[in-house]
């Protein structure tokens, strides 16, 4: 029987994951049944969502197992198929195990064309990424021309591609990172009005008073913590907040404490909404369609990060609560 | 000239209002011109977001003016009119200026029917309170049957209100209060499924979750602070929170802090709405025939506290935090 290598959770991480969280070990590649495909992984995923599921408090989706395969979003190549639909040499993405080498329904993956877009943009802008950034800012969000969105986490996978979606709606858009490189790439390549480098900002709710002079109308947050604070001070009168990611406070050991946001909700009627790409299922096709034209006629544009080998996807995934990410990242095998 | 007592401003409190933030004075009583009323005043409600409107940080309606009168929602009696809607020995009720007797334009008063129900649930239950009660449950809360409601300062004029028309919804509904008198009184006055002391019970999470055994669906929040924390714990997948009051925090000198909401947001695509119900003009009329025609039919009922004398205003307004008050608090000229 054939084996190929994988990656387990080993530990679940407290505080920040480390490499000793991971545990790199080989499994038996099972025989392939009717319905199955063998599938050899080119491209995985890192993603902070992933760091919830290696805890095993209640989320919205399962935790991980320990000593069992983390599984992120792929894109692999059918080396066998006894699938009808699919044939040896295409391509696929849908969520797997992270192994070189594995086993999967040909029901939970979808086909993806490596002549319309790099094999990597299904994982990002025409994948998970993408999905989030269109639908949560439209369906949570409800942005109307004119108004001013501020994104946090802006230079991220999510954030760079909400805030070039916001000014194809005609909004202004204001972005939060954590470098000038990547403030100066807000402006440069994502189109952005304005950018604010967090990590050299003493007064963060006055620099998003100045950025934002009509004040904040959509707050699209990839990040929680004290820049979503300084966020409050600056929100208009019926602002949504879209609640996609709080990567700031993921590795906190203790509940984290922020200044508390009802008076302000209360102030303004203003809303906040937490916001998950897999509850709008239905919606991913339409959304999947429209992202696709706007790549092709060059409204929207991405940035990837691109690690490379198997080995090194652990630490491709901690290297993204450091910032250390433009746009989506991802593994290459 | 006539003059009449008034009641002005003094100075904003920091922290918990006191006494002497309040200024009693004499005014005068300016000539009634065309389209006035000449008022007596009747009753006086006294409501939290008042303490807002005596800082002067800019919020959902302006602050007062320092050396000027207070006003909240009143009823008085007509004395005189130089209105051709209005005629001598009509009851109206409006916002009025804390004073015993005032000039007032007929325009933004409303008349009201001593005939139909106690000139004081003009205040409270056929007033802002059952109109806040009824518009932020139905259009923040969109409770569908079936569903847990739960309800901080459950006992209060708005709180005792929600969870009444919770239950005509078909609603399992839970309230949280601040003594075992009032936590009987839901049960036995409001027809609530089950009550919480907060001041009694240590581990409130825990409580919440012993009294929701299937979680919270929509949380009617009065009140902000712990409490709110705690249940933060408890709500299930798509719930609503309704930002209505932050009772518990409105006298705090700092901003206060909280468990951060947005990962418990983000882990249930939960969301949290401020509701002002001066944002829903337009449904006030429908909503005020709905709660006369529940109060008409015996399905709604109130408490109120009624306290006595012009000078006892402050006084009145002063216990709010104090918990002191059952249900709706004004108090009677």
């Amino acid at each position: 029987m054939n084996t190929t290598k994988t990656i387990n959770l080993n530990s679940r991480p407290v505080g920040k994951p480390q490499l000793t969280d991971f545990e790199f070990t080989t499994t038996e590649i099972p025989e392939l049944k009717d319905g199955e495909l063998l599938l050899r992984t080119t491209y995985v995923s890192v993603d902070p969502y992933l760091r919830g599921r290696m805890s095993d408090a209640k989320s919205y989706i399962a935790p991980f197992e320990l000593h069992k395969p983390i599984e992120s979003g792929s894109i692999a190549e059918v080396l066998e198929s006894k699938d009808s639909n699919f044939s040896k040499g295409d391509y696929v993405s849908g969520s797997l195990a992270w192994k070189e080498t594995q086993v999967a329904k040909a029901k939970d993956l979808m086909k993806v064309d490596p002549d319309k877009a790099a094999l990597s943009a299904y994982l990002g802008i025409l994948g998970m990424t993408g999905l989030t950034a269109y639908i949560g800012l439209t369906e949570i969000g409800k942005p109307k021309k004119g108004e001013t969105l501020l994104v946090s986490g802006a230079a991220g996978a999510v954030g760079s591609v909400v805030g070039q979606i916001g000014k194809i709606l005609g909004l202004r858009v204001v972005g939060i990172a954590g470098t000038d490189e990547k403030v100066a790439m807000l402006k440069s390549e994502f189109g952005f009005d304005a950018g604010i480098n967090y990590n050299t900002t003493k007064q963060m709710s006055e620099a998003i008073a100045k950025a934002c002079p009509d004040g904040v109308d959509v707050y699209f947050d990839n990040v929680g913590g004290e820049i979503s604070e300084a966020v409050l001070f600056n929100i208009n009168k019926f602002s949504r907040t879209i609640n996609c990611g709080a990567i700031s406070v993921y590795n906190n050991k203790e509940l984290p404490k922020s200044i508390s946001v009802q008076p302000f909700l209360i102030k303004k009627s203003a809303s906040m909404q937490g916001f998950v790409i897999f509850d709008y299922v239905d919606q991913h096709p339409a959304g999947i369609k429209q992202l696709t034209e706007w790549l092709a006629t060059e409204k929207l544009t991405y940035t990837e990060t691109i690690r490379e080998g198997f080995e090194n996807i652990p630490q491709a995934f901690m290297d993204l609560f450091d910032g250390k990410n433009k746009g989506k990242m991802v593994v290459k095998l």
